[in-house]
């Protein structure tokens, strides 16, 4: 990748694709200064930036692999742009600057995917993404009673593009991807015809570039940049994760689960620290080990447990309750953020405080993963856990490092992400340990073997219900995150919005079609359905899971295939149809692996469906075995315990996926 | 005023108080360019901007009154700021220049009222307020759900800075006003503390700045820019004028009402043109004439009414519709404005398309002077209407003038009340004939004898109900608008939002301490309270209106005054009391002259009010005669009847006020 000089600029293309053109009259960078306000009520943000300067930087003076440029010849020099490889370094040569904007060529009809896990939009082109990682939020739709409702008590509901987990980087329909290495809050926006305009509050350290002549690759060099997670454990394919959170209840409940039918791989019980009881209803108790009182002789019921090959995952998150147990030990030694006095700041989760623990301490890191998840969780017989939070760094702290607490929040999720990893790794688990996450930013890939989709409403709707989780799969796929599952049922429940029969049935179609299944109880277990409380729900549970089950030889190949190439479980349609433009927008149906087309039902009341059946093969629909021409939409039959399910006809495992007909 | 040097800028003073501070290191002026984005639905906008250069000018050559900005030494000038008098003339020196930012020097604990018709903020400091004539919204408050369903079913909810009547002009508490001349969309920035920031998206004519020692002063001077109303028409003292839209069934009504013993000094039916019914529900007529059918034998009814001192009233507006009697001549000779193909351009008001009649071609202007309010209302006997809108002008229409409609927007209200005042004009009723606006613009004082706060919900809300009316009389009033009233029991009911007997009431009780009172049916009358409908509310409206008469004299002299001095009839405490720091920020209370405060029951269920009252003076409870030292808050009980109201002690019409007590 070299600047190519023109007239009065110069031009920049990766792999034959022009990606930056600048000329006096049409610049591609600018350079400025704002003041942000920022206010956070937990996890849910308020930003807004004052831009005191705004400078076109006219003027590049192009030698070699590096520019400078500058508002008019003759001027200041504001930054220098140097390529090494296909990096663009990015240096302010003016230290007042700390906002950066670049336009990035666009066509019209491009399509971009990427920007972490978008839960709203797949195809970005057209709209504007500040990427920052908060909660999602409820509803997610600003014309929706739910999400109105959600502001109003408490700032939470959200927009559609709010995500655990932003990224700044994108694929471009034109074949190459962008990159930019900044923890900074940004903004990308696709909205315009002739150009995509990155903004960062801060210069950049890097502009990365990639490009393939495929998207497979393209995908390929995405995962080897940001790292790729080890196979799937081996346990992991004996069934699904049990979700419950009813204190040694939880034992006898799985039994009759399994006494159903179901194949279950693990018992997941986040309250395995305890309860807190607040006004709001019961809370875990954020203080990370075993509860004997809400779990009695817990040790003795994970080997009894193990006796029938299901493993026992837990929860923890990166904070301590300031009446926890480790809350003293860590604020003795230092390691905790402090506050603008210099004391330990302590963040208010409702009811009751917490210390951030301060992982840019590497002793306080090295303490959180050897003390609390190492022997705590690991040594006491955890196989995995919902590794909650990371997007919660609030931006009014001190660290360690002393860096600005806006410049680490983005950061967090993958530090925390690291914390875990390293406490996996000093016990030789990496690969058999299965912690999942929700928050996310670049480099997570590298250390957090599974993504989950954060907590969706306990509904259809389009912007929280299941149909996010697809896109949330797909986009974070394409960056190079394998491994990605959700609540089977949803999470949240608010205001009178709980979950259907149809909605957990609905959900654990999708979720025996994902790489891993697993449920949840819900914010509200009281008030919701649970799968063990309805007889029809849990046979079709149960027959859900041996479809799991029956197709774990598939998905190992997957997850083998994953560790080689980088690409993702679950993949865009047009990932392997690039000929077929038709594809790249569908972000309610995807491929699993190459071989199966799936296209579940989100929304109510549906009893059939119309699936586009990408072109030059022919796909047979897994319950009925009719084969279809590919290029062209059916509409196919999808009774409850039927989701659309295609696969290729000329599939090497076209008898496994036809067995499916028999369970 | 003169530019005064300093080390590297200048500073600008006005009396004694420095406006303006400029050096290298504190820009006081940044320019740049701009794209916006407007969507207009219904009068509601939808306004983004896309800044893509922001320039701080940082290099200032001062030579005498005039000083040349660049964004450093040697640079290409920018923009030319040239004092005359107390105007600071801009002049663009580069004609890509299409935005401009000021910063102005403020005070922390500073005040700052004005920005036209402000109906959620009286003092403005601390918050930002777009300027921009529109829709003011269903609610304005995007906390409630009556806002919500707004913005869902019609992007119809609005916000606290919407407005029909915005005016890039403040006054501040430093004793000096600001007033921007320009017609473009501005933004006025209170939210810092060192500076306001004035943001024009073009750049402005000039600066008009103005100072006195006292505030009452300095509304003087803005009154004598800005054009001072007439007298009120000496017929108004007679009572109230009584909304209804009846068809002929409004006379009778209007003799019940008058039988009740309401006093009453006009008849305003805005039905008068006729009705469409759509599936809305019934809309007028928009062709400006009397409606045979609906009204039979209008004429003869108007010389009834005349015969008992009660004048007849009507609506218009400034668009025609296309099966109406004028669009064909209008059209014809070329009279509305064009869309992109040089068509007639149509707008959408529901189920029927109107014609914008272009006032910038002043043959269009007179005609519908002369043969619209000219002939077929003042001539057919027409004693004043509502002119209604005056903020929809779309903004992707051409004009005679050539004038961007952009540019025009905010210039039509003050167009449209020049329309209406040449034709009261050219009949010799100036003073005589009333017509009320609700949009407005600067200059809109010139021609507008009477502004109506707009459609206020029917309700008691904050930002929407009786207490924004008090908001919306006093932010004119400080810029030269002397007359301001409300519909009587609010306007707008929507999604089950309807008026009560005690909102009613309590409306008619500030109303009577008011220029104008005058009730209105509302956009639903079926569903809402009307006056006539109840005994109770029909006696104490009476009694309201028997107050109203027995004040005329002293309304009178106010009307006087206001012809001789701008102040307005409505004034904030702290025009009277400017030592009096406790006044300045009091927006549901209000000094009617200098002797009477009025502080308005406008919260449901209150049985009484406490009421801060100024410095200096004894204060009289009008109801029950209880002195009351000033520089305190007193509570005071306030049934319905009984708005708490207070006269000075040492007032001139003391005995006027208590002579109050026998009605």
């Amino acid at each position: 990748m070299h600047f190519q000089k023109t007239a009065d600029g110069f031009e920049l293309a990766i792999n034959g694709t022009t990606v930056l053109r600048h000329s006096a009259g049409s610049t591609c960078i600018f350079v400025g200064k704002g003041e942000e306000r920022m206010d956070m009520y937990r996890g849910n943000f308020d930003i807004e930036d004052y831009v005191v300067e705004r400078l076109a930087l006219r003027h590049a003076e192009v030698e070699g692999d590096s520019v400078t440029l500058s508002d008019a010849q003759g001027q200041q020099p504001r930054l220098r742009l140097s390529i090494s490889d296909n990096s663009v370094k990015v240096d302010a040569l003016d230290p007042s600057v700390n906002r950066f904007w670049l336009r990035m060529v666009a066509e019209k009809d491009e399509c971009v995917w990427g920007g972490g896990e978008q839960m709203s939009y797949f195809n970005m082109r057209g709209r504007k993404f500040p990427l920052w990682t908060s909660e999602p939020g409820v509803g997610r739709d600003k014309t929706t009673e739910l999400t109105f409702k959600a502001d109003v008590s408490s700032k939470a509901g959200g927009d559609y593009y709010h995500t655990n987990y932003p990224q700044p980087t994108y694929v471009s329909s034109r074949h190459y991807a962008l990159h930019v290495e900044t923890t900074a809050y940004s903004v990308f926006d696709f909205r315009r015809d002739g150009f995509h305009e990155i903004e960062v509050w801060a210069v950049p350290d890097r502009l990365e570039f990639f490009a393939a002549d495929t998207f497979t690759a393209l995908v390929g060099q995405l995962s080897l940049r940001f790292g790729r997670q080890p196979e799937l454990p081996e346990w992991v394919y004996n069934g699904a994760i049990i979700g419950l959170k009813d204190g040694e209840q939880s034992f006898a409940r799985l039994e009759k689960i399994r006494a159903a039918g179901v194949k279950v791989s693990g018992l997941w019980c986040e309250d395995w620290v305890g309860l807190r009881h607040t006004t709001f209803g019961a809370r875990l108790f954020w203080d990370w080990k075993a509860n004997e009182e809400r779990y009695p002789a817990l040790r003795q019921k994970i080997a009894e447990l193990a006796d029938n090959d299901i493993r026992f995952l837990g929860y923890v998150n990166p904070y301590l309750c300031i009446d926890g147990s480790f809350f003293p030990e860590a604020e003795a030694k230092g390691y905790f953020a402090k506050n603008d006095t210099g004391e330990t700041a302590l963040v208010d989760f409702g009811e009751f405080d917490c210390g951030v623990v301060d992982f840019t301490n590497p002793e306080a890191m090295d303490w959180f993963a050897e003390t609390i998840i190492g022997q705590n969780m690991l040594d006491f017989g955890l196989s995995g856990w919902m590794a909650d939070f990371g997007e919660y760094l609030p931006i009014d702290i001190h660290l360690a490092n002393g860096v600005d607490a806006k410049l680490m929040h983005n950061a967090w999720p993958t530090i925390w992400a690291e914390v875990n990893a390293k406490a996996v790794a000093s016990r030789g688990k990496t690969g058999e340990t299965l912690f999942f996450m929700r928050a996310g930013f670049s480099g997570v890939q590298a250390h957090c073997p599974l993504l989950w989709g954060g907590d969706q409403s306990v509904d259809f709707t389009r912007h929280d219900g299941l149909v996010t989780v697809m896109s949330g799969a797909l986009s974070s796929g394409l960056l190079g995150n394998a491994y990605h599952h959700s609540d089977i049922g949803g999470y949240t429940s608010l205001f009178g919005n709980v979950r259907t029969a149809e909605l957990l049935m609905r959900w654990a179609e999708m979720g025996a079609f994902t790489p891993v299944m697993r449920t949840h109880e819900g914010n509200r277990p009281r008030d919701n359905l649970q799968i063990d409380q309805d007889e029809t729900v849990l046979a079709h549970f149960a027959r859900m899971t041996a479809i799991y089950v029956h197709l774990a030889p598939y998905l190992k190949a997957l997850s083998t295939e994953a560790t080689q190439t980088g690409l993702p479980v679950q993949r865009p349609l047009f990932l392997h149809h690039e000929g077929d433009r038709q594809t790249y927008e569908i972000q309610d149906a995807y491929l699993y692996g190459t071989e199966l087309l799936v296209a579940p039902i989100w929304q109510a009341g549906q009893s059939e469906r119309t699936v586009y059946l990408p072109q030059s093969t022919e796909w047979v629909h897994i319950w009925s075995g009719s084969v279809h021409e590919g290029g062209q939409e059916v509409t196919i039959a999808a009774p409850l315990g039927q989701p659309p399910v295609f696969y290729r006809k000329d599939a090497k495992n076209a008898e496994l996926f036809a067995g499916i007909r028999n369970i």
